[in-house]
């Protein structure tokens, strides 16, 4: 038997956990099919699920786990009423450079639609991550994310209402905000992001377009000027089945 | 109706998306679930299933499916026959410090138990990133991660057999081995890391204790001396209700 994802094909094991006997059966079955994506390709058609469980002679529900499986880790995804081996998922840099500047650099067309631009009174949370006191105005601006007018991600931005007054009059939604704020003149410093994986609600899945219940990748970003002083609070929230992130550490 | 998470409270919605009448009644449960872990503080017991359904006029199977949600999202945990509300995520940074100076630097007693120590001929797929040709002598040492007694995550590590020769006669497996690999003369220059949200196989659940299918968080990296030559390739896989990771990032 062998495990998919990156072990060492057939490593023994030292200290007593046993791998014989203890695989379910659509787990075995998705190892096999996921053979044959390699084979596939990417954007390759898969079997029917009910060639598939006759090919590997078990139930369509077991088959049907097993894909419900690999579509969830994004190995595969539907495409109309078939289901197709998909392509990696999009490597993202954790670095002070926008979404848009990391979709492009992976030669794919960011977009996003506007889902909220509102003002409302600061509450405490808030306030020391936008550099604010409560009830002083907060801008909250809300978008789903788009890469190659596939939807991706869902980001909420925090930012005073005193540091980008106009906002609501000359930022265009569709283009990247961090573009903006260079253009009225506000360098980033310096930020701390956080990333974990939790589940979309239902609100979010609904906005995504993801089946609800999908594991994502959060990203809480708190960032500063180059001055040192507060700028905007940011919570991401990406499929977790389409995105990955990159860092490169030194020592 | 509000938001759990961090959304700002009662944001009105600008382009569209409705938000009446769509919110699941499981999720509504959820939500007011949620709100009675903060007045219940960390590790307070929340009431039977049977209780809230009750409480909450729904049916019990509603409020098991809300409970399954938090204790998947990290924020109940099953403790005995009870659940009990959990303490905050793990925060460990992306950095090339240890799995075990992040735990302590969080005040917890990092842990490892031996699962594998192996030596088997490269594989193509692992020779760059080892520093190796294929067929050259690769130890694979693969360990349980535990914060103070709880299994947390599973680590598996690949190294030169050349590198660190005695390895399986002077390493103590419950010990960091980049303090090992010090000890050794051996230092860090830079890694590239890549982390992604991934299903736990079944395997991987058995080891970890966790449930099938809980999404985890998988940190794959890849490190290189201080010469620039290729040291390690280690693939960590993380228990997503338990770990968020870090950064800090300069413009």
């Amino acid at each position: 038997m062998d495990y998919p994802n990156d072990q060492a094909p057939g490593a023994p094991v030292r200290s007593g956990i046993p791998e014989h006997g203890r695989v379910p059966k659509y787990y075995a079955v998705k190892a096999r099919i996921a053979g044959l994506l390699e084979e596939l390709g990417e954007g390759g058609v898969i079997p029917t699920e009910r060639d598939l469980a006759e090919r590997y002679d078990v139930a369509r529900e077991t088959v049907r786990q097993a894909v419900r499986e690999l579509v969830l880790e994004g190995r595969l995804r539907r495409q109309g009423r078939g289901t197709v081996v998909a392509g990696p998922k999009l490597a993202q840099p954790l670095s002070l450079a926008s979404y848009t500047e990391g979709v492009r650099r992976q030669g794919r067309t960011p977009g996003r639609t506007l889902v909220t631009l509102d003002r409302f009174p600061c509450p405490e949370p808030l306030a020391a991550e936008t550099g604010l006191t409560r009830g002083e105005p907060v801008w909250h601006l809300e978008r789903v994310l788009l890469a190659d007018d596939e939807r991706v991600g869902l980001e909420s931005t925090y930012v005073a209402v005193a540091r980008v007054p106009r906002l609501d009059a000359d930022f265009d939604p569709d283009s990247s905000f961090y573009a903006y704020l260079r253009d009225q003149g506000i360098a980033f410093g310096d930020a701390d992001e956080r990333v974990e994986t939790v589940l979309a609600t239902p609100r979010e899945a609904l906005l995504i377009g993801t089946p609800p219940a999908l594991p994502m990748l959060l990203i809480h970003r708190v960032s500063r000027d180059t001055a040192g002083r507060p700028l905007e609070r940011v919570r991401s929230l990406y499929r977790g089945d389409r995105f990955s992130f990159t860092a490169h550490l030194r020592g």
